[in-house]
């Protein structure tokens, strides 16, 4: 990419030593990680009420209920972690947590299950997001996959310019929809407990099959599912302003206390204005019409709510950069994932979750319904493992107050870990199955990756020092003819070190080339060797040459300099050969060479 | 591409001192460079009948005419363009007769007019021959422009094959489409003296226009519109055994006689069976149907017709790889056209063609009628810059038979060059202007090429030697750590020259960086520099030392050495964050910088 583009798009390069200015307070914490969950409130109860309206419009009561249970969850995980976080404030994830408590094996099994949900939840979170932009234009319904990728390829750049950035760019959607969520809460109950306002709907709806359990337990998991969040704020604690721990266990807090509200609320207010689901319209636009009616507020309400559902993917790139991090440091993913970019924030993670997600959105056309029931599944392994691992690491270090912790983090694990079963029993067929599939094929590529990194660090090892022998090497100054290149050539191996031999291949079939004729009035000390090219290959009879070398005359290296003239202008390199290059990558792999490209100007 | 492929679609390389025996007989030099001529056959007398229709039925009989005017201008074409070839028998095509007599400029406007027409004539013939099939075939009309491009890479692998493959290739259809026509012109002719043939119709068309000298001159210009195939018979000589004046002399003739009898044949046959041009039905068609009656022999003509069609593109892969091969040598186009392949072709002219003929196709979604009119102005061009210099060639020489044989190049002359006013009148409006404005471009072009070629040759000639001055050279090994990798790049350079510095890039901001505190323990000559690089950017504080020390130490040119560790698999190599490679790549273009790229293994 050109320099100026990249000064454009991503901005201008940051010093390391700035890394602890480019920190989230609170309020920019909260809108760099609370978009996916709180983007889950938008539909979270409407999904509820789908799976309830099954048994008909006498149970749809058991909303509130559900709604208490997920807040109950939600405060069950925000507590558990907000230990965990201030326990390891250079990040706290599920990966971390369970390599240091549990062992490589369950922390490679959350590292896995959570770089597939973040990658899904991208995908899922625009294609919502723009779904609901092409409901108001179905015009644009033909472009959307092509929608979806700028999109992604938005906030890939938004993320590239660095975390404060992204907090500035989607804050303000972010603070929009919690005031304006808020504010219908408190009116809409305030309304209904003065008696002021009317239920939406006298419909009533019949029962099409029985109100089991499992349908209970499915209307919790489908309402119940996007915790990512939680997760995203964990790994990312090392991108608050110190103290880090606390400050990421202070957006915790408020982001369950936020979910908590919002989830219990429009609970409550959709069982208190009897909403029923809609094909043409959300259960949230019901109910904000009923409490705004049509106006200012409600247009409002549903355009942020449509911004934060295709922002909600910004928590994803929050977290599997730094998740990727983690792991490329511990070398179980590729190395380069660890680098930092040129705005202090992992720019390969961010860039490959893009592309990843651009293609599973462009495979799918847009439409990734299916991929929805997969993706609570990943999360809630996480949380399980994490707070498995917290339970060992407090009873491993017995501190003050050890107990009372142990405890909140083995009821974590516990309701997270019956959650996941919850989930992963209601959603194995329709999708969850292929998790299962998946992670033991990214465990066998995370070892194989570590396998080799274990092997380049140990055949590097200054404990081979004693492989390293004493070498002797041979010049080899490639001339093409006899003009004023081949001079700076061999005044530049005169410069070098004085020895060597000049080589000319020989394509035209000549028996007396009149390079050889000139050589002796121009050089008198490096002597000129010509190979025969009778195929007119550049490279076959140099390879054999610079074996035989090595094997007759037992050099172990042998360097190879190839002049090359430098032009002005793309145009006129384009009237020239490049041999030079040519030569560099087709001499490449030959065992004990050395390239040296030396570049003159005219 | 990997040499296996190249191997299966090239075939095995061949020497250089074969080129003697990869030329073509007079068999192997019709099947390669007849196919545009002859097909010429097929639907010239066809496009003189449309354009006299227009004055009626009663002017259908000039076609008989027209027919032997244009045998006629094959003779006269023929018969000076025989004259040519012997007297330049290492290649004689417009560009090298108009260059040897007229100069620069004219040889210019030949070579750019020519190379014009060539592709054109392969987008032109590709798509008639393609409209051939599907006419047959209409399902196919969704896929013209994949079958054409298809068609067109076919041809081209099989040039690249060698010369004597494609007349291989191409001979079985070229000899089976003489035989046929000939056979069905003898029978015809004999036929209707006999009169024991009926004529096709009956109807009688009435007039739309009075049969102006125009109209005549059109329907003229339509039928002798493709002679390219002389002239790449021409530029073509060094293709042929030897003698090969001789040989290529005598394809000439074989082919004006043949064309000629077609010609004439053919609008005799017309006028005899009083064909009208029809829209469902060609003309040749219609005579071969009345001929031969609608069995085997008439389908053998109509599919060898189609298939002469569209390998009419061949004589272009014969004639521009090497025209642009004559003007590379001269630097007028890129040299790259002068390289001779594998298969002692000029590969890189096929492989050009094959791709600009491919996107005009494609551009014109494989329906190129409206380049039709665009492309006999170059070739009419060429023939009459070729003549005219033959005349000023015997007009010098003066050797025996002289003044006969500049008579037989001034008619030709003449005659090309009416020929030329009058294609340029009547197809002006219908895009021969374009032609106009391109050639000044190309020559503008060949020029700033030429011109390019003419410094860089000024700037390497040895007269420049004054300008060789000893260099000091100072080398700079890059080390990324302390380990083995590092003592292998000491060792190396230890063997190189002894002398230099270490350069270790700090990136992470440390100030007291471990290599620093081992290095001593390791190497007592070699001195470490450390730059600090706050921007983690691999290059910049490199740069500034680099030109520091050129500028405040004296050396001409640093040698970088940069060591690599080489990986056994691609998917190792996806590992790793190839700084040596993008190290390479961003000092490329710094001033006396050569890069020496020195590769370990394990």
């Amino acid at each position: 990419m050109p320099s100026w583009l990249r000064r454009v798009l991503i901005g201008e390069p940051l010093a390391t030593h700035r890394l602890s200015f480019e920190r989230l307070g609170m309020l920019g914490g909260l809108a760099v990680f609370a978009a996916d969950a709180l983007s889950s409130s938008a539909y979270g109860p409407e999904e509820i009420l789908r799976a309830l309206v099954l048994a008909g419009s006498g149970a749809l009561g058991w909303v509130v209920g559900i709604g208490i249970a997920i807040a109950a969850l939600l405060a069950v995980v925000v507590i558990s972690y907000r230990q965990t976080v201030i326990e390891y404030p250079s990040g706290g994830g599920a990966y971390v947590v369970a390599r240091d408590n549990l062992g490589t094996l369950p922390s490679l099994v959350a590292g896995g299950a959570l770089q597939t949900d973040y990658v899904l939840t991208v995908a899922v979170s625009v294609a919502a997001g723009v779904a609901a932009i092409t409901s108001a234009w179905p015009a644009l319904l033909t472009y959307r996959v092509l929608i979806g990728v700028v999109w992604i390829a938005f906030m890939a750049i938004v993320n590239l310019r660095g975390v404060r950035e992204s907090a500035a760019v989607f804050g303000v959607p972010v603070y929009a929809f919690i005031a304006l969520m808020l504010a219908m809460i408190a009116m809409g109950l305030g309304r209904l407990a003065f008696g002021t306002i009317e239920p939406v709907t006298s419909e009533y709806v019949a029962a099409t099959q029985p109100l089991t359990l499992f349908l209970i337990l499915r209307a919790f998991s489908s309402g119940g599912a996007t915790l990512t969040g939680i997760e995203a704020v964990a790994n990312g604690v090392q991108a608050f302003t110190k103290p880090s721990g606390r400050n990421a266990a202070r957006v915790l807090g408020v982001l369950g206390v936020l979910l908590g509200v919002m989830t219990v609320g429009i609970a409550l207010l959709a069982h208190g204005l009897e909403v029923h689901p809609a094909d043409h319209e959300t259960v949230t636009s019901q109910i904000a019409a009923a409490v705004f009616g049509r106006g200012t507020l409600y247009y409002a309400l549903q355009i942020t709510t449509a911004i934060i559902l295709i922002i909600a993917a910004n928590t994803s790139f929050a977290g599997f950069p730094r998740l990727a991090a983690f792991m490329a440091n511990d070398g179980f993913v590729p190395r380069q994932f660890a680098n930092i970019g040129d705005r202090l924030v992992y720019s390969n993670g961010i860039i490959f979750l893009a592309v990843l997600a651009s293609i599973l959105l462009t495979v799918f056309g847009g439409d990734v319904h299916a991929l929805i029931p997969l993706y609570a599944v990943g999360v809630f392994t996480a949380f399980t493992l994490s707070q498995s691992g917290m339970v060992l690491h407090w009873l491993r270090k017995r501190d003050e107050g050890w107990r009372h912790r142990a405890i909140v983090n083995a009821i974590g694990a516990a309701v997270t870990g019956i959650v996941l079963i919850v989930v992963a029993a209601t959603k194995f067929v329709l999708g969850a199955w292929l998790i299962v599939v998946l992670i033991p094929l990214l465990l066998v590529a995370f070892r194989a990756i570590r396998r080799h990194y274990d092997y380049v660090a140990q055949r590097l090892s200054l404990d081979m020092a004693s492989e390293v022998k004493p070498l002797r090497n041979l010049n080899l100054l490639l001339v093409g003819g006899m003009h004023r290149g081949t001079l700076e050539g061999l005044e530049y191996l005169r410069a070098l070190t004085g020895e060597g031999r000049a080589v000319h291949l020989e394509v035209g079939g000549e028996h007396n080339p009149r390079i050889k004729r000139m050589w002796d009035d121009w050089e008198k000390e490096i002597p000129l060797v010509i190979l025969e090219s009778p195929y007119r290959s550049m490279t076959e009879p140099l390879v054999e040459y610079i074996q035989s070398t090595q094997s007759t005359e037992g050099y172990d290296t042998v360097t190879v300099i190839i002049p090359e003239f430098v032009v002005d202008t793309w145009w006129e390199s384009l009237l020239h050969n490049h041999s030079a290059l040519w030569l560099q990558v087709l001499l490449r792999n030959v065992p004990g060479v050395a390239l040296l490209n030396m570049r003159y100007r005219l």
